[in-house]
C-alpha cells in the first residue's frame, strides 16, 4: 500500500490534459483512447456501462456535439492505496447551442509503468429539479 | 483481480443503509463509524480531507443540522478490480430550513472479511451558477 504524495498534482494535471483533448477539435478526440486500458478500463456514461479502450472511444465518438465549453467548479483528489488517484470533478458544460448543464465526473487513475491509466470513469449530467 | 458480479446490488444496498443512518436521528450518526476503517478510510467533505474512522466521525458529528431530507437522483456502480465497488451518487438534500441543494457523493467500498468498508468518501454540494 503506497499513497502517492503527489496525488493532488497528478489529479489536477490529468484533469487539464483530459478535458483539453475532450473539449478540443472533434477529430482529436481519438487521442482519448490513450488514457484508457485495452481491457482494464470501465466507463459509465449517463448510466450506460462499457469496458475497454475501444468501446469507450466508440462511446465518446458517438457523442454528436461539435463544440463544448466547460467550466470546472471543484476538483477533489484522494490518493488510492495502490499509488493511484481518485478524482472527483464538478462543473458546468455547454454543448453546441444546448443550455448549460451541471456535470459530475469521477476518475480512478491506476498507476502502470511510469504513468497512469483511467481504470474507472463515471459521468453524469446534473439535472436540476428545483 | 476479481470483479464482484453483485456490484450493483452491493452498491445500492450500501447507499440505502448508509443514508438511512446518516439521515436519521442525530444521536444515531455515531453508528456511521462502523462503515469506516480505523486507518484506511479517506474522506473529502467540501474540500476538507480527513483520514480514519475517528476523525471522519468527528467531521460528521460537527455538522450542525438536526434534520435532513434527501432525494437520490442516480446511483452509478462499477465493480473495482479488487472485488469492491465504486459508487457515484447524485441527488438533492435539504438540511433543517436551508434551501434544497444538489449533492454529489462518491464512495469506494473495499472488501474485508465477509463485508466492505468505505475506503474513499468524497462529498460536495452542487452549487448552481446559472
Amino acid at each position: 500500500m503506497t499513497l502517492n504524495p503527489q496525488f493532488q498534482q497528478i489529479g489536477e494535471t490529468f484533469v487539464k490534459q483530459y478535458y483539453l483533448i475532450f473539449d478540443g477539435e472533434r477529430e482529436g478526440r481519438e487521442k482519448l483512447a490513450n488514457f484508457y486500458h485495452a481491457e482494464l478500463s470501465l466507463m459509465s456514461f449517463e448510466g450506460v456501462q462499457v469496458q475497454g479502450a475501444v468501446q469507450i472511444l466508440e462511446k465518446i465518438k458517438s457523442l454528436t456535439f461539435n463544440k463544448i465549453a466547460r467550466a470546472i467548479t471543484t476538483v477533489d483528489c484522494q490518493p488510492t492505496f495502490d499509488g493511484g488517484v481518485l478524482v472527483n470533478i464538478l462543473g458546468q458544460l455547454k454543448m453546441d447551442e444546448d443550455p448549460v448543464h451541471g456535470f459530475s465526473q469521477t476518475f480512478v487513475l491506476k498507476p502502470m509503468n511510469d504513468s497512469f491509466f483511467i481504470q474507472h470513469d463515471s459521468f453524469r449530467l446534473v439535472i436540476h429539479n428545483n
